[in-house]
């Protein structure tokens, strides 16, 4: 059997949280392997010269250090690795993937504790540099999320999306001043690594899965039926896409 | 065995988006009967003079015609019924509630299409009246939800909450003058009813899941655990207290 272009692992399993991402893959005509969060990283998807490892809310404790060395040299070699944001990425609720191989290699620097921002007066994306995963979509009308992993940028990385977070008091809408990293890229030898610092799925997705007039209805092979908006898919269209010709 | 106070129908199951309601109403002490969305109604459930039924995201398909007259019965002789918001309350996706028994107590009117208003830039509560359910709660600090089914105010109820959309154009944000019905209540002999349009659990409720800033683990008899922020479980605390009461 060929290898499949994209790993995609976590969100819990395809009739779950993982049948947001897992079906906009397939509506996109991508096809992936998919490893559910309470599965062990199988190596053999780890090992590979070329294609894309998405890691979403995928527990740090199923992927071994033996597989997070194996998945560092992959991209060293010219894989693509992306982390999607969630309770159990980066630091997480309870400590995750803020020490060892992956974490070196991330475009952000995890924290040291609970990096969970859980704001319920929505967040913001905005864009901070233009890039082709960002290309037709209408950023000045942005949807609103819930939350996201608090990080900082790395040295180096290139920061394409920030977090804005509103502010609601009566009548008076506003941003908070600070910005918090959403979207960053940065390079591993000869490979990409990406971080999104939110989730794809509810609750943090908020109101950007139901970006766009047009609603979509798709199902990933063995997964749930979602129904989201056009702009939601083609934004994780063209940013999957960018990570498997980088 | 004495009959539960409330019994609370629907939501999925307790293992998926029942675990937010239920998780709180233990949280509060409020005992209470289940019934997952799949399984129809028994009716010594519905048949009660006193106490609360809450329907959430529950198929009608699965509250037969019989099931529906002796809920409405019962809401005559005194028993309390809420409707949440979902995919499947009011009219939904695809016609459950907009005809029939149910339909004619409840404080909203549906619509007869699709009523489900996923709104990608958030949507607002605003107080509209003072009542006890809102007591003690920042409403000029609001958090920020998601979707709701849209409805219209029947004649003679009281509306107490109403939804206001954002609008975020770039730097701009405004609301959008247009409001909606969120929480509205009405008798029914000698019954109280309730709609509150937007939904408890992932997407639609956003960031009011995280509403206050203590977080509160909560978790009912068989179902997951969630954390939610502790004005979310106090909000809907006074609410079904209410009810209960009424």
């Amino acid at each position: 059997m060929p290898e499949k272009k994209v790993v995609f692992m976590g969100d819990g399993s395809l009739q779950g949280a993982a049948a947001y991402l897992g079906g906009v893959l397939s509506h996109a005509g991508i096809d992936f392997s998919y490893v559910p969060s309470d599965q062990p990283a199988p190596l053999e998807c780890l090992d590979r010269p070329s294609g894309l490892v998405i890691l979403s809310d995928y527990p740090a404790k199923n992927l071994s250090g033996q597989a997070q060395e194996t998945l560092a040299a992959s991209v060293k070699k010219g894989a693509s690795l992306m982390m999607i944001g969630g309770w159990e990425s980066f630091y997480g609720l309870s400590g995750e993937y803020h020490r060892g191989p992956i974490a070196e290699l991330l475009p952000v620097e995890c924290r040291e504790a609970d990096d969970r921002v859980n704001w319920c007066q929505g967040v913001v994306p905005r864009v901070v540099k233009k890039h082709p995963c960002l290309e037709g979509l209408p950023w000045d009308e942005p949807p609103v999320f819930c939350g996201f992993n608090g990080t900082s940028l790395r040295q180096g990385a290139e920061l394409v999306l920030s977090a804005r977070l509103l502010r609601i008091r009566g009548e008076n809408l506003s941003f908070l001043g600070e910005e918090c990293p959403l979207l960053a890229f940065d390079s591993y030898g000869r490979g990409t690594t990406a971080a999104l610092t939110t989730d794809l799925a509810p609750h943090w997705v908020g109101g950007w899965v139901d970006w766009g007039q047009q609603r979509i209805n798709a199902q990933a092979p063995g997964g749930a039926e979602v129904e989201v908006g056009h702009l939601y898919a083609k934004f994780i269209t063209q940013l999957v896409n960018f990570l498997l010709k980088a």
